[in-house]
């Protein structure tokens, strides 16, 4: 199979009425995504809790990300990385609009990282 | 299993005797590796052919990356991502130095990606 090559940053568009997700590599193991956020939330009083493990960074912008089990959110800036088990709830409280915010996921399927 | 929160861009030396690996993730299928190249390059003459499929992305610095089966490098900027297929010969023709030259890899054990 054939992957295509391209850029981290490009087609980002100016606004958006949800998040837009790019699916960037797909194995039965992984999922590898571009998430872009402009100033986008999670609504309130909801919660993410997925079913699998989740690599996480922030490549441009900024968000708060805040998880079920900690007081405040975290501040997120470019180059940060968080690991998201697998039903620890999170959710992301802001994100910023300028510039917009781009994440890097993986989402991983076995669960059986080590 | 916890996984370390991090930073891609802490701790990066001003110089390195050889390139720096950092493990950021793995599982039984995949593994998340930084890699910190100061001016490093692939040995003249010679290729990497890897059993696993390669997705990388250069986050900081330039680098110029050469298929055997093209006619010139290919010159990545920040952003810029590359699928590399198992046994597609390749090699690193040179890194930046200033600043330091940053991959993101993900190296996929299952060679399934679909």
């Amino acid at each position: 199979m054939i992957f295509n090559n391209g850029h981290l940053f490009a087609g980002i568009p100016a606004a958006l009425p949800a998040e837009q997700f790019d699916t960037l590599l797909h194995t039965s193991a992984c999922r590898l995504e571009r998430i872009i956020s402009i100033g986008h939330a999670t609504p309130t009083e909801e919660w993410y809790d997925q079913d699998e493990d989740e690599w996480v960074a922030l490549l441009q912008g900024q968000a708060g990300l805040r998880f079920a089990d900690e007081e405040a959110a975290r501040l997120l800036t470019p180059g940060d990385y968080v690991w998201i088990p697998a039903h620890r709830r999170h959710r992301v409280e802001w994100t910023s609009q300028n510039p917009p915010t781009v994440w890097l996921a993986l989402h991983l399927r076995d669960g059986d990282a080590q």
